[in-house]
């Protein structure tokens, strides 16, 4: 394989089962062969990581919206140097949980932050990359909440409210309808068999483009 | 007093006497009974302590510039947010130990990153707020460095090369000129009186603005 690797994004709300996704994509398209990085955002290194705690964790001072997405775009930009373009530049694909499509649902959607904030750092820590694929999970808010609280302590967005989720599931939804060419949305409501044979529809066609048909 | 208070900074590099210059300026202006809260950068409230720590922390992964000034200005927000502008609004003046000016020396100065990333990052968070007051502690690299170095553990900024700190104070010497309304610059390498002497001289002519003749 020559070239940059396919960046592949993986997006959703709580509890519409982002982790088992993952690892189904991780798991077809290692059988196909491909040097595949997984990783997650906020995080996916050292330092990243260190910033997930210090954004995830549940606290007494209220955490300004402004400083909550320029915590996002720190982690960011300590991800995509460490890890994501080495791991692209060396022609691997990367897999990411959350990339800045969540920082649009979450801070620009949920907290209702201007986008153009969202695209001005986006541009800034960015330049030019964008994935090249998206995996969209979408479920009702209240399916996934019920999910999500059914596993135990919740961090700080979990935490929220049923209208931050609508927002943050409205704003995937428009993304994912503007930006129809990278983005596949996936009925997470479905049952797990369902969700699995949609996913790999989507791998082939992943598997199938970087074997010549990519335009 | 009525209005909003003064917004103090001191700036100035590794080793110039930064702390004692705060508390002697403290001093002197509590004594002249001002309402002040004293802060400091990174930090200043419990979140911005918390990343405070994951800018300083000595680590093996190499910390790529963009995500360090994305802290910076993530800790800068909650701060604002939680308590400089709080405070200003309620009267109080503000003593700050460092802030965007150190940015502008460290991250733009000293890293060398372009110093429109610094503007737009400052434009986004303080919208209009700028000092009132900048204190320049300036004093000879070698000898700020001789000092911090006899302090003992030294954080991952202490531990820049003599090049980097002649950058940082040619970038401070620079907004000095360029901002020179603001800025006070004091001759940190003098003996401790007369340092303090200079000091004293500045808190009289805040008092004295703030008591009417203020432009």
């Amino acid at each position: 394989m020559s070239g940059r690797g396919l960046f592949i994004t993986l997006e959703g709300g709580e509890g519409v089962g982002k982790s088992t996704a993952l690892a189904h994509v991780a798991s077809r398209l290692g059988d196909a062969g491909v040097p595949l990085v997984t990783t997650r955002e906020p995080g996916g290194s050292a330092l990243a990581e260190d910033i997930r705690e210090v954004l995830l964790a549940v606290r007494e001072e209220p955490v300004d919206d402004l400083a909550e997405l320029l915590l996002m775009f720190a982690a960011r930009a300590q991800h995509l140097a460490r890890r994501i373009r080495p791991a692209l530049e060396a022609g691997q694909w990367v897999l990411c949980d959350r990339f800045t499509d969540a920082t649009y649902a979450y801070q620009s959607g949920g907290r209702e932050l201007p986008a153009r904030w969202v695209q001005q750092l986006e541009t800034l820590v960015q330049g030019e990359l964008r994935p090249d694929c998206t995996l969209l999970l979408d479920a009702p808010v209240t399916l996934g909440i019920e999910r999500a609280r059914g596993r135990g302590d919740l961090d700080r967005f979990e935490r929220e409210q049923v209208a931050f989720f609508e927002r943050v599931r409205a704003t995937y939804l428009r993304l994912a309808r503007e930006s129809s060419g990278r983005y596949r949305v996936i009925d997470a409501g479905q049952p797990l068999s369902a969700v699995r044979a949609q996913l790999d529809v989507i791998c082939s066609e992943l598997l199938a483009c970087e074997n010549g048909d990519r335009q």
